[in-house]
């Protein structure tokens, strides 16, 4: 890569998180009646529905505190960090010390789910404000919440299950989100003992769910990790394949570039881009199937926000790590794209829900499921890796 | 309407029951090792999946009956509906009574659900049975599960919620299956006293969903019936709430053209209308919010087979019980439309899953939620109304 290009680059990732994403955010999402955060926002930034859910507001305290921990110590990063974890502490929790996935404005609860995703987003979160504070009690409860998701996964019988033991399944998202919150409690903790769930989660995509037959990573496979020629076992996102390839990579840069672990994560990357890159129209589509038959999901096609962050993080470490100039080629196409159709030069912030030829299918910035999360934290860790590119060149 | 446009619609619908559709699902559904069905099938008819949905086991069972009992004495059709309900009755049932949603080839159950839609399509496939041979025992189980149904709705603590006390809503869906189940048991097991269900169902749409303020039917309101301004009380679905318009039409029609009926199906109709029906694209389109901000539900724009099916019917009916010409210009539009886009013409039968535009998002005939249900009832019904028309001409 070209310095010029690098710096660029830089240029356009370091000025949409400093000066759009985040105070996009910061402007429209601050509740200072009720504390915490309202992500329900139109394309303006007007709001949609005054609901909390904790998915994006655990993931935007951890965004603030890291900005902080990572870029500078910004006091109104810090403060609105604060403001989120007191809002997550007063009212994510139920009583059993699981948390809640949805609450009204006031910090009522309306849904709790079965999964303990909200659960790893708190810990990450709390983690980040330990790292920012200095503070014990944060990092003792982001160990109690890491304790708590051991505890479920490994004791289905805590959780009622959708489906009967006729076959049982298990999901990516597992081993995936294990990895990530182990890797963020390792950092901001400073405690190398989470690196066994990091090796075992590893592990466990690579011997279960990464499948060399079909060059591709399954989304669900029977929990001995059997194939299981159905709708649900057939079934691949690219977007989240790439995430944990990029996870992965991660990984490997974090033990001296580690040779296997960059192996795997870059089959994982080949194998997905192949098959999630849409070579009519550009962009990394949503779901696959791996057989090449039609899927069950009828929104199959279209181009959501979060794949295309993922793709632009994998493709540019995996530059970084081998130096194979496949991946500067693929992080450019996958960058032209995402920003020829995704942001909203008029208001801000990005669109999330485009058609696969790049129609918007709904124009608001945030819902239950899109927050400060994907482009914030593809916009920091893309700029962090071109400044140490840059410093190589 | 005239004459010929009356006899070249009857020929349309009539010959696509008879000649495409039902063959179709005769061919390639058929289970003659395991009994049962197999929707789960390809553009072609080729298999895409053994397991078994309980709803459209249940609804071809009653649509075969229904065949049946309504067009003619056909053994095949009959034979076909003993094997459909012979499956559900072996398979079919939990030990609580309830009924499973998703069954492997073999009969094992993966899913049962919270709601007891299943319960209300295997009511109306028992009651097409009873009607069909005369065995009492297919009405006896007609009756239990109506009453189960009845006694879950009553009884909500029976069922684990997936949300909390804090915002407790109710669905349209609820009053509908009442309506069209009730109606079917009447009619197939001679019952008046299924009235009373009836008149609940329809007093509860116009009292607590229909919003004369929005102009549109809510799918979701408070349990008293409140309108929640957040993105789940905002929301409709036109043909759902179209197709609600035509059970209270043809009940409507059952009490002799019971006006006060008549004007709530067609105010339904109107209203519905004019929101879902796409000015740009043609067609009934999947998701509004009732005060035009953008929905949650990212596939909102998209064109689903079933809400154009049952906009047919209830223009159609809605001609036949006012005489207005309007209706019979929306027929038209929605019919063309329809046919346009939906059908298959080399391999016979309807796409179910199309982009706002047209674009075909998955080609495949059958999944767990797509079987013999909406395309033939439609194709029955307006080929039976088409023909009480003709002979008023």
């Amino acid at each position: 890569m070209k310095l010029d290009k690098a710096e660029n680059l830089i240029r356009i990732y370091r000025d949409g998180l400093l000066n759009d994403t985040i105070p996009f955010w910061i402007k429209h999402s601050v509740d200072t009646e009720y504390g915490g955060f309202m992500f329900a926002v139109d394309r303006d930034g007007s709001r949609l529905d005054t609901d909390k859910g904790m998915w994006q507001t655990c993931r935007f305290t951890w965004m603030l505190a890291t900005l902080y921990n990572q870029v500078e110590q910004r006091q109104e990063w810090l403060d609105l960090a604060i403001h989120g974890i007191d809002f997550i502490s007063k009212y994510g929790f139920d009583k059993d010390g699981r948390m809640f996935f949805h609450l009204t404005r006031d910090g009522r609860p309306i849904r709790k789910r079965r999964y303990v995703f909200t659960e790893a987003f708190g810990a990450i979160a709390y983690a980040a404000l330990y790292k920012a504070t200095g503070q014990e009690k944060y990092a003792t409860k982001a160990r109690e919440l890491f304790d708590l998701i051991i505890r479920y996964l490994t004791n289905p019988e805590l959780t009622s299950s959708k489906y009967t033991d006729t076959r049982l399944m298990k999901g990516l998202a597992i081993p995936m989100i294990l990895t990530v919150t182990a890797q963020e409690l390792r950092k901001n903790l400073g405690d190398t003992s989470f690196n066994s769930y990091i090796d075992e989660s590893i592990a466990e995509v690579r011997t279960d769910f990464m499948r060399p037959e079909f060059e591709a990573v399954l989304e669900n496979v029977g929990v001995e990790g059997k194939f299981h020629d159905h709708f649900d076992g057939r079934m691949t996102l690219p977007g989240h394949s790439i995430e944990i390839a990029w996870f992965i990579l991660a990984e490997a840069k974090y033990r001296n570039n580690d040779s296997e672990l960059i192996k795997t994560g870059t089959t994982i990357l080949d194998w997905m881009w192949e098959m999630g890159w849409d070579k009519e129209y550009g962009g990394i589509i949503y779901y696959r199937d791996v057989r090449g038959l039609p899927v069950q999901e009828y929104w199959q096609d279209m181009k959501f926000w979060w794949p295309q962050n993922e793709a632009i993080i994998a493709t540019l470490l995996a530059y970084q790590l081998t130096g194979d100039s496949k991946y500067a080629i693929w992080h450019e196409m996958v960058h032209d794209y995402t920003y020829k159709y995704f942001p909203d030069p008029e208001y801000g912030e990005w669109y999330g829900y485009l058609h696969r030829d790049g129609r918007i299918s709904v124009p608001l910035k945030g819902n239950i499921w899109k927050g400060p999360f994907h482009i914030p934290r593809m916009q920091l860790m893309a700029w962090q890796i071109l400044e140490e590119i840059k410093t190589g060149i």
